[in-house]
């Protein structure tokens, strides 16, 4: 099947418009320049526009069939597509790429007919609340909220003002989420956290009595789990972004402004600073503290707790000036070997 | 947006309503002390009860604000909060959660009207089937049980007595669920097995024409994905307990009261026996057996089979004494090069 | 509870047919021994058809208690089964199994009364479109494809012939699907990629505007997850086959008849060649390539490009044979700490 794989980016201008759009000076022979479409320095083709942000792309742009590219001030090299200077390459694409996006999905304030809305729901102004949603009994929604198709809302669940609650998305009992959150398809909020007493040789269950709250300007991916607590509450605080599939167990905090890459998973009761950043695939165990502004890198495994700013590598994690020393020393080891070998000889 | 984060754990009660709860003996004038809500030590404020459970928050104990705290019988540190004695404070804290917790979501008995049912549908007792689920033709549900909004349940599945299958769960046809399973929200079991054989340049689908059984009392967390057996079963067996994010594939078997914590990874035809327990993101080669009683720790890779009550570590998995050695050798690798250096110069 | 665990599998027939069936002779005696079902040599009962498909399942082989299993035509082995010759035993038991495999569920074509169906939806022929489907306004389906129940297809996402989208996927605006495509329960495609500018303290959406393209031939298991690009797409192409659990970041590319094993991860705008395969739970950074047909080892994380062809492990990932190796040495680190420790006594 073959896909016209512009449609979505199409668009009909000429270079003056854009170099109006990002405050760039364009020469008088290229001013009506037709730009059809925006790319990727790998992917554009003649009449594209593409732009120059990372240094390891310049031999990407320079054999690029784009017509226009978004160039640094300061950019002296020799391409083929006519070069736009600006401050920020990046940004500059940004505001074109939003200049030119398709129309973003609307949803119409208003209650789909096919919603089951509970006993003593409260939905503020200019809720619009899609096909097959739940509410239960006692759900609240503030204004300019969109609960998308199939959503689920269990007793009493809260949510406040400008959200964006995606297809598929479950909310258990009692869950607390502030303003301007977006939850993305397939993510879990209040699942039961994992806690068992061993006795008699079974493993029974801990009720997990407590909630979770989100705080606002929170985003959170696509099948992110996030576990209501054993009492009290699991907590997202303000302008954390979570990515997809990431995991996060009963009764941890996750301080303000902190990024959870994908497939993070963080064990109960764990607590995070502010501006903790943590890389795709971390695991985190249990009962710690990772200090503010704290980074581990992809795929490490923390198990014991960090000091603020640290920057940490490897399973277990250490400090990454450690981590590099010891990668490099286990690039040499076999050499070690053989001089060892040698030693012994001469002995 | 400001919570009032202690809504659902509300309480008001006194300190020797509590004490004649969990056995304690509390001073006379501490009796009538006001006990508002629970809270863990660090989260606890004037008011709270809160446990000490774990030598290691001790300090947090001394400067935590809560009113009173469950100790052990023999604690004897000076702490702000007023102690309550017990045998056991993490279990007798679980004893005043769940006195006080608020009232847990009753699905009452019925058929939601929109939901849709299909023909030869066999529904036990006091069954709950809530909004918008799918039961195909031929399902079969034990007295007691909830099906909460929008699961599937495809052709044939069974689920047996006092079964809760949360929000958004996808049960393939086929699949036997026993009793008192609970199933987390996302969760999806008998998707077909990963399986194909490569020919004339192309992966070809073998057909996964197996099941998945899951035994009494399992629970399984959310968004985990169990596929269907090649043919034959998937197997998870009774009293086993799965976290979030977890991965088994076709045909591997789980035994009996196994634990497999988040984001684990288990590859087809697999065994595990008993009382096994993988910590969280492990992941399990195909085609191996783990022994009863075996435990592996977080993040490792087991590649081969392992004995019984083994304990295992590391990236490809060894016997934890043995991971232990090598990452304090590793520690002090750069020292050991430096050695065999000064080795050098004074041959 | 217990159950019959054959159920799905009974068949009534006869050794005869079976050796009928994949070209294989039997002697006169065992012709009309009757085969009741199917298994693994491990789970195989009395009655039962086994195959035997590698060598370390020989000693299972000999203790099984199934009645025949189907062997190399070179197997010289005493087995207590009746032996079937035949070419490649795990071809030929697949024949067998879909013989006797109970019925596929069929979803006859037709649109459920309770499906929602948007403005200007296109309907190929013979499509079949479930309960509590929500096709938005302009979505288009080619013919044959099958909808299953909660599935949500956002405003003009378009999915060609032949394909099958099972319950509870979520396949947001724009998206484009080839024909033959398989979605697995659970899987999110176009959610919005994690791309933040840093600013002021805060983190601030990028607006992700591409799309995701799903070519012909493709399967994704369950609980996928997969970004839309920031611009452009983010591209599956021809024949994949993506396991349960994968995550898969904005503006990535999979060449042809990759393979991504349950629970990998790849960053944003990654490019993957041709038949590359990536084993469970690899991590791959962003922005680099990985050239056809490389292969990386399970649990690895990849840090820089990778030339074709190559076959890597580790964390960081490194030529397999450097691997090895150096697993090989940090078994024998202890000794060489030993034998520093002799030189230096002895010096």
């Amino acid at each position: 099947m073959k896909f016209n794989k512009l449609t979505r980016s199409k668009m009909n201008t000429t270079l003056e418009e854009i170099a109006n759009l990002v405050g760039a000076q364009v020469a008088e022979e290229f001013k009506s320049l037709s730009i059809a479409g925006i790319a990727s320095v790998g992917e554009a083709q003649e009449g594209h526009l593409t732009f120059f942000g990372n240094q390891k792309y310049l031999p990407a742009l320079k054999s690029s069939k784009a017509s226009a590219a978004l160039v640094p001030i300061d950019f002296t090299e020799e391409i083929n597509a006519v070069p736009l200077r600006v401050e920020n390459p990046s940004l500059a694409f940004s505001r074109v790429i939003e200049h030119f996006a398709p129309e973003p999905v609307v949803f119409a304030p208003g209650v789909h007919p096919t919603a089951v809305i509970g006993e003593g729901v409260e939905l503020g102004e200019d809720v619009s609340i899609q096909a097959f949603a739940v509410l239960e009994k006692g759900v609240k929604i503030g204004r300019n909220s969109v609960v998308c198709a199939h959503v689920y809302l269990g007793h009493n669940a809260t949510l406040g003002d400008d959200c964006r609650i995606y297809p598929n998305v479950t909310i258990r009992e009692g869950t607390l989420i502030g303003n301007r959150v977006t939850i993305h398809s397939g993510t879990v909020l209040g699942s039961d956290g994992f806690g068992y007493e061993f006795s008699q040789g079974r493993h029974v269950k801990i009720p997990q009595v407590g909630i979770v709250q989100i705080d606002d300007d929170v985003e959170i991916g696509a099948n992110v789990t996030i576990d209501r607590a054993r009492f009290g509450r699991t907590w997202i605080q303000e302008g954390c972004k979570i990515d997809n599939l990431v995991q996060i167990g009963h009764n941890v905090e996750v301080g303000k402004h902190s990024l959870l890459i994908s497939q993070v998973g963080i064990s109960g009761s764990t607590k995070l600073g502010k501006y903790v950043i943590l890389a795709g695939q971390v695991g985190v165990v249990g009962h710690i503290e990772i200090g503010d502004q704290a980074i581990v890198g992809a795929k490490s495994g923390v198990s014991k707790s960090v000091a603020p700013g640290k920057k940490l590598f490897g399973i277990p994690a250490m400090e990454a000036g450690d981590y590099m020393k010891i990668q490099a020393r286990l690039r040499k080891l076999e050499d070690l070997f053989q001089r060892v070998k040698t030693l012994e000889k001469e002995q």
